[in-house]
């Protein structure tokens, strides 16, 4: 392809909201180009890198069997209300009315769509596992779109879903796509760190997030020094802390529990001052409020919960995690109640919620919680609290769980070794749902005996636009961009110094041959000045260069430059031809 | 591929609203499946279909120069607004609204997603001609979706837009997407009949669209019997007709206009029953509606017009073509007048609308009204109208225009011989735009001498879904589809009589043999009667079929049946293996 025959507007300047590598490139390098906020058009450049991206992932999952459809963008939004999330979902979910005025959904993905037509078409369990897959538009109303491609509003992505009759099954597939993911990663040339991840209102047990670090990450990363462990701050546990009350052993006789009046005590620090003791010895209560609770649908199909108040009580020095949170409470939210709510139930001014006498909303327990034998805690009245707080014989959990939020600092679960902090970002998620979506649209298939029953469900999914930003986020210099050949739009682009002559014929000559054999290749045929066609050539990325002047020329030869590493090397012409630099 | 491993759920039954042969084969074969009315998914087997049709039109689009790009599906209603048709689409257009209040559009086109990069873009002369394309998803809001992927809501389109600064140029690139359509076509198996045809909202001058004869077809082609005539009726013309006024020569001296009373005359029937004259020598005047009427862009940027009314005159026993004026008008739309509007502006009741003194409006006349010079008309008063009214000393045109519907029996334009109509559907369409979006949404370029220029547009579109199903509407018998080699899902399918022992070895040793030449195979390794298989066979429609059964195998042979025709013959397994029968 020759450079003027194409359309590869580079660009010296940016715009000021580039402020990441791949953004700024991406835009320089003419690869994509802004429509309105969060909304990118790829130029051809761009496209072919993205039509590379979109064949390894479809290679990859056309060999673990995952079946390749392409339902709508536009889905009916009875399938949303069928699986609940048209109100779950929230204001990220674009929905339209048309002039007839029934209502749709731009996909954000496609749980449902996927599940009504297996439903409509799923008898028996020989037609189990199923794994079906589209590569396909999709659409988030991101309230902040930036970052370019990497976190647009509408976006394409692969996103598969698969059935299954049983655990087994449904664990099999997961694992393989778990094994295609690691594989489409590395063959994008991508360093990814997968994550035991929360899986938020997607629902369902068993999930992994497959990241890439940034600085701009939107997640934040627990990760430990000493083993492998790596988990989304979102979900991550952590071993009980050395050193806390649970270690003192043995346990002195614990004084009756006792109020004290605390005047004037506003705050957890000023409450440690006022009586000598230590954030780790008190017991922090919160009033949380969660909405869109799930009931559990194998019985009777009751609609969920809309809102409900909880109490949560967690060791002093800890914070709560209000994902960690909303997934055990099975709510698509949890918020900090509002003083009024605080108020009426614990029927205190705020600041004196305590575990001991509260009956109006069932006490959520942090474990931290249950090793406290000697505790400070609001005593539910103004200016009081109790001291020598016992867990089991003062107050009883109506749950115990873990809802504490991991820190650099805390000790890995697993190896006990010290976990510390990343940023990344989600470029593909493996989950297991169960039978979240299955139950709730009534999918069902007979078993060998003509009994019927729901099948397990698993969903897949990558990001194609920000699996290519994170590319060139990871591959990239001062220069420009440096694609790892698999991804390059080209695998060659050929320079004249100037695009005459004997140079011409030879630039016509090598272009023809490299393109005979298969060779994808950029031919810079512009009146530019050779700095120029340089600087875009290192801009663009193209894994090999070849200049061809006047006096290499003259000796037979072209220069042939490998933008990866720099290096570069004179090889005759003939050799060139025979694309032989390549195999190096 | 094993029929097992893939998910081609074919059907004996078909929907009730599946009317026409691509609809009901598409559904029985598991090519598609509905996920609500005019929304259709492609399951694994239509989908290989489409992914053939796609390839050749990007073929056919690169080879021509046409460079690929990827805008997005939703784009801002702004751009829309620029160009003037977020109004002038009406509600065939899905507007959406999201959370922070700012506008999109579903695209069911990309005029202005092109115009607005180019025109970011574009400075030089030398950049030009330009011509992008992208094959994407569109959406129209169908108000009735029918005929399954033939008028659905969401489809996907081939669009592609070119950008020149000579109308040569223009007309150069336009030709060439002609070649390069008839070449599509031509490939996918599909008899087209170009058409000229009204470019309606789209504007401009010079359009070409590409039509299937189809019973259910949304357009009236009108075609010669004698040449290679061919236009849309929504705008044909013809020769006048023999034997009409004008062909009386000499013109009599014509009396001087009279009024005549014409008490309870109220058709044109009734009054030439009266007057005892035929309907070709009374002059038929319609009041009309025009709305979002463009008016020249070339000097000051004014609105459009939002309505006006015109009257139109022509022959009494001729029809006004509602487009053709449109056009004329270069109104997005027109309809007849309500009655107390043709009151007010005739100043009589319905009925005695007339060209003579008609002073309110600006009177538009058919050709067909200039020849003329002795007829009856409405005289702007209850129960009377005019006779010997004549063209030219009686009244006069604001327009003179061909406004006239052509129908079966007219004369072609061209030679004069008989025009016939046929039902079309159209799938694709290549038009020359001109400046409408260029000069609406501000694209200019500096020509040689550094004069900025608007540029000349032209825009080509084909729609995948319904060329994919017209292909089977032309390519199918009783049994199912009979697919071109170059669109078929599969090349070959084997089938076993029964799937076990050396019928199974032989099964697999001819798939991994032409499996391995690169031929695409389903090998139907289904437990089910032999019966069964072949009917799905021949349902889905594969170009070859190998029947592997016991008595030919022992004879070393194997069964090979073309679909289209059924020939069959025996062949030795080797020259089977071989794929010698693909050659005949």
């Amino acid at each position: 392809m020759k450079f003027s025959q194409t359309f590869i507007p580079t660009l010296r300047e940016v715009p000021a909201d580039a402020v990441i590598a791949s953004h700024r490139l991406m835009f320089r390098s003419g690869m994509i180009r802004k429509l309105a906020n969060g909304l990118f058009a790829y130029l051809p450049l761009g496209l072919r890198c993205f039509r590379k991206v979109e064949k390894i992932i479809r290679e990859e999952m056309d060999a673990i069997g995952s079946l390749e459809i392409k339902p709508t963008v536009i889905v009916p939004g009875e399938l949303w209300k069928e699986s609940g999330r048209w109100t779950a979902m929230g204001e990220s979910l674009l929905r339209v009315k048309n002039r007839t005025g029934a209502e749709f959904v731009v996909s954000p993905t496609a749980e449902e769509a996927f599940t009504c037509l297996v439903r409509d078409e799923l008898n028996s369990y020989r037609q189990l596992p199923l794994s079906l897959y589209q590569i396909n538009t999709k659409y988030r109303d991101e309230i902040r779109p930036r970052y370019g491609v990497m976190r647009g509003r509408e976006f394409v992505m692969k996103d598969a879903y698969s059935f299954h009759s049983d655990e087994a099954s449904l664990d099999e597939h997961y694992q393989a796509q778990g094994r295609a993911y690691r594989a489409i990663f590395k063959r994008c040339g991508l360093t990814v760190i997968p994550v035991r991840a929360d899986s938020g209102a997607m629902g369902g047990q068993g999930s992994e997030e497959f990241m890439v670090e940034s600085e701009i990450g939107d997640n934040t990363l627990i990760l430990c020094r000493a083993c492998d462990y790596a988990a989304n701050v979102e979900r991550a546990e952590c071993k009980s802390d050395p050193g806390g009350p649970s270690s003192i052993a043995p346990i002195p006789p614990i004084p009756p529990i006792e109020k004290i009046s605390t005047p004037d005590v506003k705050t957890i620090a000023e409450l440690c001052d006022f009586l000598k003791t230590d954030p780790k010895h008190f017991i922090k209560t919160l009033i949380y409020k969660a909405e869109h609770i799930e009931r559990d649908r194998s019985s009777a199909p009751l609609p969920d919960v809309r809102e409900e108040f909880f109490a949560v009580a967690i060791r002093g020095d800890l914070d709560v995690n209000e994902i960690k949170l909303a997934a055990v409470l099975k709510a698509a939210q949890v918020s900090l109640a509002a003083d009024s709510d605080v108020e009426r139930i614990t029927g205190a001014p705020v600041g004196f919620a305590g575990p001991v006498g509260l009956a109006s909303v069932p006490l959520v327990m942090d474990r931290t919680v249950a090793e406290m034998k000697d505790a400070v805690a609001g005593a539910l009245e103004k200016d009081v609290h109790f001291k020598h707080v016992s867990c089991g014989r003062d107050f009883n959990a109506w749950l115990l769980a873990d809802v504490r939020t991991v820190k650099a600092g805390d000790r890995c679960p697993v190896c006990g070794g010290e976990l510390y902090e990343k940023k990344g970002n989600e470029l593909g998620h493996i989950f297991k749902l169960g039978r979240k979506y299955t139950q709730a649209m009534n999918v069902h298939y007979l078993d060998e005996s003509g009994v019927s029953h729901i099948p397990l469900m698993g969903c897949y999914g990558i990001g194609l636009d920000r699996t290519l930003a994170s590319i060139i986020e990871e591959h990239h210099d001062e220069a420009g961009i440096v694609w790892p050949a698999q991804v390059a739009p080209y695998q060659v682009i050929i320079v004249p110094i100037s695009y005459r002559g004997a140079a011409r014929e030879c630039c016509d000559m090598l272009a023809a041959r490299l393109e005979a054999a298969g060779v994808e290749l950029l031919l810079d045929d512009r009146d530019e000045r050779a700095g120029v066609k340089f600087n875009d050539a290192d801009l663009i990325g193209i894994p090999w260069r070849i200049v061809v002047g006047e006096k290499n020329l003259a000796a037979g030869r072209v220069e042939v430059k490998r933008r990866a590493g720099g290096e570069t090397k004179l090889l005759d012409i003939e050799a060139a031809c025979r694309g032989e630099f390549l195999e190096t």
